[in-house]
C-alpha cells in the first residue's frame, strides 16, 4: 500500500459540509443577554459571512475562485504513518491528514482563504484578527496577500515572544504584527496598566483586534476569527471530506477513531465533522478532540453562556468554557490556549457524539519527538497533542489485538515553535494542572449569563 | 491544467542517472599530487559508496530500503507558479519540483537518506559532516534518526548564530550540532587561534568534520558530504527524472530552461543532469546554475585542481574554484558559500553544456518577497536565486514574445531563514561583490596544483 494518498485536483470536494444542519445550537446572544440580531454583528462581518455563519443549509457551494487558490496545496496528501506503526509494534493503521503542506504550514488557509474572499467581496480593504501560535496570523496574511488586503494582526504576547520570527513571516506576506496586549487599543492600554508583565491570552488579543475593527468609523475594516464561530468550522471540513474520499481510495469505508487538538474547534472540527455526521446517523466511530489539561476547556469546562474574548465585547455564545477571565498557563501550544470552546464542538460533546481527552505537555513533546524520529515530520506542538493521542490508541489496539484503523489530523509543522522544543530538551518545560478553585471560581462568574 | 503533477508511488525512478558515463572528468588527486587509490579514501567513506564515486555506469540502481523511506515525500510535486506568472505577465510556463516537502525541509535527504544506507551497510556506527545553511545537516540528522546512525554536524558558525533553530531540528532526531570552527578538532582550535570572530566556511567545516572521522581508530566513524561529489550528484538527479516524467503527464516533451541555485552543486545537478545528458545527445535546452555574486565560482572561479576544503586534507578535485583558503562574504544563503563546485558540475560549465549566472543578495530577497506575495511559499534564500533567474527569465520571454517552459527547482523552504529576511526589511543588507584581487590571489595560490 503507497504510503501517501493523493487525489486529484478535480476530486476536491466542492461543498462545506455545515453540521449546523445536524446539530442545532441555541443562538448567539448580545453582551446583555438580549437576541442578536444579524445587524449587530455588521460592524465586525461582512454580511455575506454573517449570513454563513447563521445558516443550516447542509451543504454550501465552495466558490470557484477559492478553490484556484486552495488548489496551490490542496486536496493535501492523506499519509500513512507506518513507522510509528512500527515503533509502537501495533496492529493500528495510523493515517493522517497533513496539513502542514500548506503555505502557512497549517490547517488555517483552509479559512482564511475564503474568509478573505468572501470579505474583499463585500468590499472590505483591511482586515483584523488575533493570533495565538501565530498559525491563523500567517495564514490571514498569507490569503490577504493573495487577494490584495490590508492584514493586521494582534499576537498574544507569550506566543509573540517565543516564536519572534512567526512576525517575520507575516511581514513578509505584507502583514503587520503587534504583540498583545498593545496600546494601540482601550482595551488593551488598560490591561497593560493592570499588569505589564502579562503574557497575554487569545481572550486579550480577540478583543483588541474587535476593538482595532469596529473602531474604523468608514466601516472598511473588519474582523476574522480563526476558529470558535460556525462558518470557520465549515471552511474547515474539507479536511475530513478529503480524508473520506481518500480513504474509500484504498478501500475503507470507515475509520474506528479519529483524532484531532482541540483550541478553539477548527483543526478539530474541519477533520472530523463529516464523521460527526456519521455518528449522528448511527455509525460507530471514536471521536477524540485532544486538549492540553492545563487548559481543558472540554474535560472540565462549564456547558454555558460566556463571552469569546475577555473584554465581554463579542457575543455571548453557548460553549464549554473556563471563563472568559482565565488566562491559561504559558504551555508552547499557543493555539490551544483559549477559555472557550467553538459552540458547535461544544454541542457535539454535551451530546455524547464525541469523547474529549486532556494530556500533559511533557508526554506531548515525547511524542513529537517521536514522531520526529520515526516519521520525520518536525510537528507543531498543538499537533503534539493529537499524536499523543494517537500513540495512546495504538497503544490500546495493540493490548487489545484489534486492526483498528486511526484517522488524525496533523494541524501543522512546527518549524517556528523549536523554542518548545529546545527547552524541551533542556528539562526546562513542566506539567500544569487546572486547579479546581478556578473552575468554581468561574462557575460563579458564569452565574451572570443564561444557562446554554 | 492542473497546478500540481503529482506521480503515484508506482512511478518513482528506480535508477539513478550518472553523468559521468557522458562526461568524463579527470580523477581527483592525493594531496601531494601523486594519483588517489580507493584505499586512501577508505578511513573516510565506506567502500560501497568508494565504488559508487568512482563509477561510470550509466544507470544505477536505487536500494528497495531507500526507496522505502523516499517515498514519505517522494516523488516530490511539480507545481505550475500560474500565480507568479500571472504577476510577472510573462507568456512563460513556470514549472517548478517542490523540493522543500521533505521532512528536512530541502533536496537534501535524497543524498542523506543513500548515503546513511550505504554506510549502515558497510558497518558504520557514526556520521559526521560539515553544514552550511544547515539544510544538509538536517538532513543528515534526519536519515540517521530513521536508520539508528549517530551523527555529528559541524555548523559553519555565521549560520549556526543566524539560525539557532537549526541545531534544535537536528537535535530534535536525535543529532549533535557544534559550531564550527569548534575546539572539538586540531583544525578547529588552529583556526580560533588565528580569529576567534571567523564567520567560518565550509571549507573549514570539512576539515573539521574530516578530521573527527578519521581520527576515530575503530574505523566505525565515517564522514559524509552533501554535495560536490560524484555519488551525492548521482542520488539527487532523482529530481530531474521525476520531473522528467511529470512534464511529459501534461504533455511537454522538453523545458526550453532549466533553473536551479548551485552552492557545491548537489541541487542544481539534480534536477539538471538528466538534462544535461539530452543537450550532449543533441537537444537545445538552456540550463543556468545560478550563484551569489559574491562566491562566483563558476562565474569568475578558476578551472583547476584545488583542495575541496580549507585545511588541505581532502583529495584535489579538478573543478571551478575561487581558491580554497577563500572565505566568502557572511551573506544568508550559507549553503552557497563554498569556494569550490562539484567537478562534474565544473565538467559540463567547461564543456559549455550549461550558462552559469551570478546574482546579487538584495535582487534575491526581492525575488523571493515576490514568491510569498504570488506562490505563497516562505523558501530559503538559497533557493532564492533560482527564483531570481526564472524572473528574469520569464521577463525575458515576455520581451521576446515567446511561450518558453521554464523548470525550476526550489531546493526548499525558509521557515528556518527568517533571520535573513528581517533583515533585508529591515534595509540592513547589502550587495558584495568579488573582488579581481581574490581572484589574482587564488591564480597565484593554485600554481602549486596541477593543472584540471
Amino acid at each position: 500500500m503507497s504510503v501517501k494518498i493523493y487525489l486529484d485536483e478535480s476530486e476536491i470536494p466542492r461543498q462545506w459540509y455545515n453540521i449546523a444542519a445536524d446539530l442545532p445550537t441555541k443562538p448567539p446572544l448580545a453582551p446583555d443577554g438580549s437576541p442578536l440580531t444579524p445587524e449587530m454583528l455588521a460592524p465586525v462581518f461582512p454580511m455575506n459571512l454573517i449570513e454563513q455563519e447563521v445558516s443550516t443549509q447542509r451543504w454550501i457551494d465552495i466558490p470557484q475562485e477559492v478553490l484556484d487558490i486552495l488548489y496551490r496545496w490542496r486536496p493535501s496528501p492523506l499519509k500513512r504513518a507506518v513507522f510509528l506503526e512500527k515503533a509502537l509494534n501495533t496492529p493500528a493503521k495510523i493515517f493522517y491528514k497533513d496539513e502542514s503542506v500548506s503555505p502557512a504550514g497549517s490547517h488555517k488557509p483552509n479559512s482564511s482563504v475564503p474568509q478573505v474572499w468572501y470579505n474583499k467581496q463585500a468590499g472590505t480593504k483591511t482586515l483584523t484578527t488575533e493570533t495565538g501560535a501565530g498559525q491563523w496570523g500567517s495564514a490571514l496574511s498569507f490569503a490577504c496577500s493573495l487577494l490584495g488586503l490590508t492584514c493586521k494582526v494582534y499576537m498574544v504576547r507569550i506566543s509573540f515572544d517565543q516564536k519572534p520570527f512567526r512576525k517575520v513571516m507575516m511581514e513578509t506576506w505584507g502583514g503587520k504584527c503587534i504583540a498583545s496586549p498593545s496600546t494601540e487599543t482601550q482595551f488593551g492600554r488598560k490591561i497593560l496598566e493592570q499588569d505589564p508583565n502579562t503574557p497575554g491570552s487569545l481572550g486579550i488579543a480577540i478583543s483588541e483586534a474587535v476593538e482595532a475593527a469596529v473602531s474604523d468609523q468608514t466601516g472598511s475594516t473588519k474582523y476574522t476569527l480563526g476558529s470558535v464561530l460556525n462558518h470557520v468550522m465549515l471552511h474547515q471540513t474539507i479536511i475530513g471530506l478529503e480524508a473520506k474520499k481518500q480513504l474509500a481510495k484504498v478501500g475503507i469505508k470507515k475509520p474506528d477513531v479519529v483524532i484531532a487538538c482541540v483550541g478553539g474547534g477548527s483543526n478539530f472540527a474541519g477533520i472530523s465533522f463529516p464523521f460527526v455526521h456519521d455518528v449522528i446517523n448511527g455509525e460507530q466511530i471514536d471521536i477524540i478532540p485532544v486538549e492540553p489539561a492545563s487548559c481543558p476547556t472540554l474535560t472540565r469546562g462549564i456547558f454555558h453562556y460566556d463571552f469569546g474574548d475577555s473584554a465581554g465585547m463579542t457575543p455571548l455564545l453557548p460553549m464549554y468554557t473556563l471563563g472568559h477571565n482565565f488566562i491559561p498557563e504559558p504551555i508552547h501550544a499557543g493555539g490551544l490556549r483559549y477559555h472557550g470552546m467553538s459552540p458547535l464542538v461544544s454541542k457535539a460533546a454535551k451530546d455524547g457524539l464525541i469523547s474529549p481527552r486532556a494530556v500533559h505537555q511533557l508526554e506531548c513533546y515525547k511524542a513529537a519527538v517521536l514522531w520526529a524520529r520515526t516519521e520525520g515530520g518536525i510537528i507543531a506542538p498543538e499537533s503534539s497533542h493529537a499524536v499523543a493521542a494517537t500513540i495512546q490508541e495504538a497503544i490500546k489496539a495493540r493490548e487489545e489485538g484489534k486492526e483498528k484503523v486511526i484517522l488524525m489530523n496533523l494541524s501543522g509543522h512546527g518549524h517556528l515553535d523549536l523554542a518548545g522544543y529546545s527547552k524541551f530538551f533542556a528539562g526546562q518545560l513542566v506539567d500544569h494542572s487546572h486547579p479546581q478553585e478556578a473552575i468554581e471560581k468561574a462557575e460563579k462568574e458564569l452565574e451572570a449569563f443564561p444557562e446554554a
